[in-house]
């Protein structure tokens, strides 16, 4: 069994992230841990209880950081809905959250299973990037690091610079970007165009009839409005879900590469921006592995199947 | 007539869009203004001055400001060579530059012809600030205003996050940028990929037997060196003729977009970023006029066209 | 005769101190120029104007620049009054600003009197700064540029940072800084504590019957009542006059030295900050003479001198 | 007894004030915690074992982050020599550091003990900032936070802007600076002019002939030269000393107020400058109390009286 760890600020797309991973095959989540961002964490940790209820899961599901490190809160409500959810007053889940806080189940996971783990990360850096300051041995024990996060020299989603879950913890970013861990960045950019769910695709996926399936699409009728009126994009966009799927089956990717990435953290115009040296002249070493296309295919054919069960 | 002022730091391939100016039907050159960039602003005058005696040109040239507006210069030897023009040793050309200073002659000419100046601008943009700050009124009288300058949302050339030109002076980009002057923005991207000249083209070019042909292509093969072995590109990259075709033929823009820009000036990292809010969240006033893509054969025989004369 | 150029942003303070320059014996002010600051540089001349109409003083006086050179106008009415005159409603002077731009001015006059003149400014050095970009080389042709603004390594007026004049234009005050001009900088700290006109200094000096006490002490009513609620002063501080002064008579300095000063930029914070390297741990070449403290009793004696006249 | 926990980047200073914490009467140190400072991690816990080794004293220590939040690691071995203690080459102690993490033993500790503990800090921030993070409810339960850090609205020792302890790590300052703790700021300043020790006070100290006193003054040799020569004080400048003086008895205090401070983080400038809202014109909550001023000759005889016995 592959061991995932994910790290989540749970709201509409993190959920079908979520799902996704507990129905491929092969893979066992050891936690699921919350942090501040689309919603405050309390939100975040009741959406992520719900998420796992409607897939019959017990991961254990813990509490993390109620904001970011150095910045005020900022929540994406004008994306998810007051709730995270779509607003559609979800009941609360039966299971509790676990008594204990999300980075030190992050630090002990990983160095229970020293190369093992596969640290997916859905929402902004606070929780990793605090259990690094106090234990950053764990950046050289964690097998693979999937980051859904940043613009890799691309317009952003929040503001023009830069991507929300990177925006709203940069500092957090920065300290985990050069911890040494094995990253893979997956930008917000690979969720657009032809990788975001048109109206046929949402239909045919709220036909299979599974609760998963419906939750997936009700819980992102808010998102789907965002992503089409405020971004642009011609339907659902799902950046989490992608990252996931990179997670799931590296083979989706189509082109990548390691550079050098630093993060923006003293410009409030630039902030939170991720500055890939894709052509090498800072000769600086490289510490990041950045995403840029994958088969869209694949990636909705993943989807699908996870949804279908 | 069209009348055309043109700012430059003249290196090799401002001497390319130089001589493309001079070659075409219809514009006038009312001056040329030199301004310390990829050379110190003495060896910029001497090449503008031996480029314009190549072409029989009786254009004046006017010497401009020595030094970015807060920052130390940075040459760019290394991209077009110790003189900018490839270290061929031309000679010293007959004329010299006239006495008046250039931010003067910028103030003057384009309130002597309100309305009607098309000024284009290959190099730092401290001249135009500098002209601004002592008479904003000018904004509004200039006609168009093609810079060659910035990277839309992408890669940079001297860092991954700027392009060289306002880089070297982003204090004076801000100024221009938000100075209420008409601007069409020219990325060096649009210079890069299947726009850069390829062996066969520069040979060809090279066959034309004209003078300007035979200085256009000789004095940029350190340039041609540095666009293949520095920045990954398949041939020669011209960004300076590039823009200056904009500016002669706007038909070749294929794809535009009017947007709120703003230049990146505390950070270090993101230095001289132009960060373009291509998909609207900022709710901000449009200022720039962001060219997307061209025709890239239009450009190439316009290119051609102006150096077969 | 000494030969003076006052750059002002004409409000209560600097009436104070125009008026010192132009009573005091062996100076001729060879120019007055306005800069925005701490009210539209439109209503500085106006004020210029008056004030110099009240001393029966033939100068001319020339507009300046409209705005700082990327900052946005933040004018200090909170101190000075709606018109910067203590709201006194005083009539329109008979004569008017002379055609000239300030910035030109300030660049021949010191051109003109090469070595001779002494600059004193009294605002934001926005128009130094300029004329400084277009023609740098008047930097060692100044004699003395006394400085009223900053706070040397201690608290700001208009920030706990920074003092108004350099925190309105801490690009402008940074060129300046660097520009090699051989200057002396006067903080507003040594207008503060017994440096302050206390009540019964006010009135001995309203006492006089000139028209020059009357200006000074009425147009500064609105500055008094702020100087003791908002600064926490003993009484009336002013600045300008202070710095005016040191000018006139270098003789009241009690301590000086000469440090490597900087002007912070880049960060909101600590915006304006004038950072004095007094224990010369960072090994700079020192480029700004501070002024520590000032024989009080002096000041205050060529203060009623000035006025008794 | 009243409770301590001290946070230390033991060099030689900080070994001062550890001996006067054991030596004050009612005082029971709780735990001392080593952060990266001075000198690398290891070799503080070095130092602190020990120091505590000749004051006899069980205390345990634990070690905590090796390196600040965001910033490379910046020794002071240019003030303190190169193992901090004035290169002596003291012997190991016998005893070791504690196994738990210097993070977890004060979030243990301020728990254990709600509103009992006096924390007063001696070295960068780090430590008490991860643990913040971690657990940001331990502000409210901390009794009093007594900081030897910062430069109230004066020149800083590091660089002309700021002090050493928040320098090295100004996030960690930013961090508990507005965590809501009851913070004391004991600036590097108040430990200046008669503050310091001459050369008679520091005679009189050895001729005590006890070990504590022995060792105060031979580990301090690099310090004392450093401070004349480098700071150009009247002798051993002592600040860490002088905060645990403060915090042992906050008698001492002349002069103090509670206000809103920042630290600067976006600047390097200014990187590490604590911002005192001492007149009060950003009308912010308060959030520190600033010492201003002390009794020169109690904080000397408390010290007398801690290194005599
Ligand atoms: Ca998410
Ligand atoms: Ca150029
Ligand atoms: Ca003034
Ligand atoms: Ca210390």
């Amino acid at each position: 069994m592959r061991k995932f760890l994910i790290d989540t600020d749970t709201a509409s797309d993190d959920a079908v992230a979520l799902i996704m991973a507990h129905r491929w095959p092969g893979i066992r989540v050891e936690a699921v841990t919350v942090v501040s961002g689309n919603v405050p964490v309390e939100q975040g940790v009741k959406n992520a209880l719900y998420t796992l209820e409607v897939c019959n899961a017990a991961t254990p599901i813990f509490i993390g950081c109620s904001k970011p490190i150095l910045r005020a809160s900022s929540y994406a409500h004008w994306f998810h809905g007051d709730d995270g959810m779509g607003n559609k007053n979800y009941p609360e889940a039966k299971s509790k959250a676990q008594p204990a806080h999300a980075t030190e189940v992050i630090i002990d996971t990983i160095k229970t299973y020293p190369g093992e783990i596969t640290l997916v990360t859905l929402g902004p850096l606070t929780n990793i990037a605090t259990a690094l300051l106090r234990a950053p041995e764990i950046a050289s024990l964690v097998q693979r690091c999937v980051i859904m996060g940043g613009a890799a020299n691309t317009v952003g989603n929040v503001t023009p610079a830069a991507e929300y879950n990177i925006w709203v913890d940069p500092e957090a970013a920065k300290i985990v970007f050069h911890s040494g861990m094995q990253i893979e960045m997956v930008g917000w950019e690979l969720s657009r165009h032809d990788a975001a769910l048109t109206a046929a695709e949402i239909e045919a996926i709220t036909s299979f009839g599974t609760e998963t399936a419906r939750l997936a699409m009700e819980c992102n009728k808010t998102a789907l409005d965002a992503s089409i009126n405020i971004q642009s994009a011609p339907g659902l966009m799902l950046p989490d879900p992608v990252a996931m799927a990179v997670a799931l089956d590296p083979g989706i990717v189509k082109r990548q590469g390691k550079y050098f990435v630093d993060v923006e953290i003293t410009s409030e115009l630039t902030r939170g921006a991720t500055i890939v040296d894709e052509l090498g002249v800072l000769h600086k070493i490289p510490n990041i592995t950045v995403v840029w296309s994958i088969d869209v295919s694949r990636w909705k054919e993943h989807l699908y199947t996870c949804l279908r069960s």
